[in-house]
This record gives C-alpha cells, structure tokens and sequence, in this order.
C-alpha cells in the first residue's frame, strides 16, 4: 500500500466547498495542502463576533468542520453525501476578534467513516483558541 | 437542601440571550422552562440550509449550545462570562428543512462546571436530529 | 415501519455478553430490558476504587460502553464484530464506593452506525455520577 | 511569561502514579518526559485482551487517562484531587494484542481546567490505533 494521495488540489477542493457550503462563501481560504493535512483561514465578520469581542462558538465549530471536510474531500473527491456524524469540540482560550487559522489532520481514513482533529488559532497568535475532533460518514457506493 | 429553582423565568432569559448572543436575535423562542430543563424552536433561514435541503451542522450546534446556555442562564441568573468548555455533538438523521425543536437539561450544575444535554428535533419529526452535551465554566467570582 | 423488537432477551444477551467481555465476567447483571434501553447493574471490586474511596473514571467508562453494548446486542443479536468507534464522557458527580447502575439508550439505530447514551449512578443514590455518548459500528455484512 | 517548566520529574510523576492509581501498578512507564508532553508505555495482560486477539476500549481509555495524568502532574505537581471532568476517545484501527505506547500533550493549561489529548499506538505500530481528548478539573485551593 502506498502512501494516500490527494485526488483534488487546493483549487479544485475550495471551489467544491463554495458550492456545497453557500454558508460559508468567501470566507474561507485554503492556506496549505497535502496528503491528510490542510491549513485554511476563514474570515470572521459582526455575526460571528459576540459581546466583548470574542469569536462565537458556533463560528469555531464551522471552522473545524469545514477545515476537516476540507481535507477530506482533497483525500477522496467530490463526495456530496459524504456527513459529520460526531464533533467534539474544547474551547481553549478567548479568541481575538480576527481571523481564525485552522489546521486540520485525517487520523485515520477508513471505507466508511473517516476521523480527524482540527486545532484552531486567532490570527497572529500561538496559543490555540479550539480543539475539536470530527468523524464523518463517507457514502458505501462510491 | 432543597430542589433548584429558577432565577429567571422565560421572558427574562429570552430577553437576556437576545441581547448577548445577536447572531440568533428573532430566531429562538421558548416554549417550556422548568428548573433544569428548557423546551425552545428555531426558525432556520437560508444561510442554515445545505444543498439537499438540509439543516447544516453549525446550525444544529448553535441550537444546541443556545439551548443548554437558556436553561443554565434561568437557573444561575445574568452571568455574561460564562462560556462553553467542550461540547459534543452526534448527527442522527437528516433533519427536514424546517424549525428545530431543541429539549436541553442540565444534568450537574456545580459551582465552576455545569454539564447537560441537549436533544434535537426538526419540528413536526419523532426522530432525534442530533443530541448533544456541552459543559459551560461559571465565572467564580458570583 | 412498526416499532423495533429485541431479538435476544435479557438472559441471551447476558450470556453472550460474559462470552465476548471476559473481563466484566460476573461483574454485570441486567436489571430490566426494553426495545431501545437497558438497566444493569455493574459490581464494582478493589481494582476499581481509587484512594478517596471513588470508583476510577475507566471502570465508570467500561460500564457506560458494556451498558450500551448490551442493548444493542439485544436489538441486532449476535454480532462479535461490532466495535465502540467514538465515546464521550463526563463525570459529573464523586461516585461512592458502591456498585454503579447504568440505564443505556440507543437514540439512533442505523445499519451501520449505532448511537445512544448511558448514564450512571452509585447504587442508592440519586444525582448521576457520569454521563456517556457511544457509538458503535455495527458490520456491513449482516 | 516564561514558558511552562516541569515540577515533577519522570520518576517523581512515576512514583506519584503507582501510589494514586494502585490498578495500573507496575504496568506503565514513563518513556519521554518534557514540558506539556509525555510518552508512556503501557503494558497490557489477559484482562485487557478481548476475543479475537484486540485491547480493549477500556484499557486504552485507561492508558489516554493515566498518560493526561502524567504530564499534567509533571506539570502542576502533586495535586491528588485533580479529576478527570470530560473525555473523548475515537477508536481508530484494531490495535495489535501488545503494549501500548501513549503521547499525552497539554493543549491548554488553565488556573482550573487542563484540556489536551493522546494517541495511542500498538507497540511497533506506525498507525494511532485510538485518540482521546481530555479535560481535568484542577482544585482551586492549590
């Protein structure tokens, strides 16, 4: 068994996202790619900013989501079925009201369900902001 | 010791989650509140739609965390600094295109951590949505 | 769709339970069985007290995931190869040094993906102890 | 801010262990000790095996728990009443019936909550067998 390959590239799977995520459009940027890994940015604007300018929860839990999906489609191709099926996100400290950075990881890439982690940064800062670990269903037909 | 009581009845701690979460302003309402356990509906809109018309993810969480934060707000009162730590959240089956109906209850309510649950249905459905459970810090200076 | 039916009863899923977890041989007893839900009773020994007197947080988390196993085994019957693939727990309050009662649900029965939760008290006692989140994969082939 | 120094060296933390967690006397060993991350090994024996020749989900949500432990009381030093609060553990692939090696890290280190992970291989493996997130609550009298 060789080592896994990428079967999109940076501009193929980012495009794919746009078009499945209409959410997220023109929020998200994909910084790095490579086999299991991906390094992207996402915008953040007033509805994902709460009372004293911290970053929403809801906004973290999109970015790892969308950040594993990320790689994941770059593993296996469009897949438009394929789910989250479990998240577990730990908030870790207090985001700046800035971009987020998020580097996700596929810790094992199965035939029917795949698992990872995604650790997300505010811009320009070291101590990550959240932890999360997701597992997705990829469709048996493919 | 006697059984917890609610420090805010629904009205306040709508008016409360209004004013501290505006992403959701105009999308939640509650429809049942008792000490430790809330019953609310969330409209979804566009932006909560994936292509298949489906609710999307963040959506799901969202509803989920803005749930359990109603009842844990009824039972400790206003308190603007208390955050989500870890959340975990199960996708079950494909919700409809329609409002959710979210039942959270808290399951410990300790002095720094408060842990519960939170079960999601589309509206009108008998099948679980996803379930959640989520832990929230309390400041401890109250 | 009629409602889901057990297919093996309280006696067959314990027997095959003590088969397939040696570990927990005589440990566990099943106290009452329903489509979709369990109550069992777990014997907790030396090896599962920690100095305080509490029970240890794995002995808590192999309850919670022979609990679920055991309904689910009773809903799909005998099937060896269906593995814990994602667990979630919280403890929630200092156990006594008392056997545990474990009441399992299944929320979601798929056919390849089985997902539900567990919560656990000290025998007598009234407040949860810990509350779980498991999934299992169930085997494609069957 | 400095950066974060060990308090308890690997035998200090060792010692430590086998007094506080009499179950896993003399089956773990430190391997690599550095600030916020550890790597133990943990032997396993016929208790941990389950048929078919595979460890036990227990016995490696006990190895993710003692090896959390490790590096957080290298950490904070000895702090007996330092609980586990919230785990997470996805099972990966079928892990060999042989010791199992750990790498714990810290993620976050707060005044009251410590939150990170481990992965965990079977010994010679080159694929993480399980993965685990992990929140401890701290004492605040310390």
């Amino acid at each position: 068994m060789g080592a896994p390959e990428l079967k999109l590239n940076a501009d193929e799977v980012f495009a794919y996202l746009e078009e499945v995520f209409p959410a997220v459009r023109g929020r998200f940027s994909v910084l790095e790619l490579e086999p299991m890994r991906a390094l992207l940015r996402r915008e953040t604007g007033p509805a994902d900013i709460r009372p004293g300018g911290t970053v929403s929860g809801p906004a973290m839990f999109e970015t790892a989501d969308c950040g594993f999906y990320v790689v994941l489609m770059a593993m296996i191709g469009r897949e438009a079925l394929t789910v989250t099926t479990n998240a577990t996100i730990n908030f870790l400290n207090k985001p700046e009201p800035a971009a987020l950075i998020c580097e996700a990881r596929i810790l094992k890439l199965g035939k029917l369900l795949a698992t990872g982690d995604a650790t997300i940064w505010s811009e320009g800062g070291t101590r990550p902001v959240a932890h999360a670990t997701l597992t997705y269903a990829i469709p048996p037909a493919r």
